[in-house]
């Protein structure tokens, strides 16, 4: 890609800092400084002018951030200028409220397939798609032109590696798991592991200040 | 309380850390050193260090953390010896999933009032309560001795500022928004935005290098 390495804290911040962007630009605005936007971002200004100098020369001193150009440049860095495909296994409530979530498809990642191994879930449609059976799953991956290219797992954490090792058998390098559990990997995929419980402990530190 | 005031982005991490350690205690460990954590954590060494240098001095040079000591410690800065009192607003497929979510309760986080303005829901059972009306809300916050520590906001997205407003009128201190729209709060009150496809941008990132 001839793109420098960004730090793993700088990459977790830049999809904050581009809904704060784009929440700008939906009311209007053109220009924000970093304080301004390091504000919104719940940042300071010096990291956020930090993780913005990995990117290039943006900003202009005393001025601030033309907003359309750093919505244009987060995205082209975070690989969000292609849509994505996105399969998701397990479809109990956690992973129903997942294949329906507009936020997904608003910020393109089209989930193409839902799997299942209950065969009472096999057939029923959920978010415009058809339940498979988690056996389908490799066949299903081969079979999409460009291949996908994230797997959710939503599944009862006992059944969360067994999924993770499905997914990267039928070739997928990126997966969320959403399972509350922790999985292994091979080198060569990435792994992200979500726990919903995380920003209730962050909640709970501030609740002893009000 | 008598404790120093945290970074934000070191409180961030704190529940990671946590996570991380319970995880390794799991296993039967009982000493981690700060590159053994980090690695686990998804951080480096040097900031991993600064973290938990604020919360006192633990560590011993050259060894490491003992893990039962560092949970404690990390479970006492967070606030999570006492268990907290959650109301849910929004009890479609997302909030359904959130009131069922085992990861909540584990922790310490007790959901003991769901509401949707959907007379169609109200009187349903989920995840173990009885869904009420919205309009319930303020009085059976009031009701609850020694209130309710936390809102969870998980309506559509149109919704997300009335239902805020109103948890903040009945004496909520603490909410979390799921909804995928930014919701404006008054001083005295924290308030946590949740965004699900900032993990599936994080994601896209890596997928350009693999």
């Amino acid at each position: 890609m001839g793109k420098a390495k960004l730090p793993q804290t700088t990459i977790a911040r830049l999809p904050i800092y581009l809904r704060s962007l784009v929440m700008l630009a939906s009311r209007g605005e053109r220009i924000v400084s970093s304080d301004g936007l390091a504000q919104i971002a719940g940042t300071n200004a010096a990291q956020l002018r930090k993780d913005l100098s990995y990117l290039g020369e943006f900003g202009i001193r005393g001025v601030g951030y033309e907003i359309d150009q750093l919505i244009n440049e987060v995205s082209k860095w975070l690989g969000l200028l292609k849509n994505r495909k996105v399969v998701i296994v397990g479809l109990g409530r956690l992973g129903g409220a997942l294949a329906g979530y507009q936020g997904f498809s608003e910020k393109g990642f089209k989930i193409v397939g839902a799997f299942d191994r209950d065969p009472a879930l096999v057939g029923i449609e959920v978010g415009g798609l058809t339940i498979q059976h988690i056996d389908e799953l490799d066949d299903f991956v081969k079979s999409v032109s460009g291949g996908i290219d994230i797997g959710i797992i939503a599944t009862q954490a006992p059944s969360a590696q067994g999924v993770a090792d499905r997914m990267v058998n039928a070739g997928i390098k990126a997966i969320i798991n959403f399972a509350p559990i922790t999985i292994d990997i091979p080198n060569g995929v990435v792994l992200r592991q979500v726990d919903l419980s995380v920003e209730l402990q962050i909640l709970s530190y501030y609740l002893q200040k009000v």
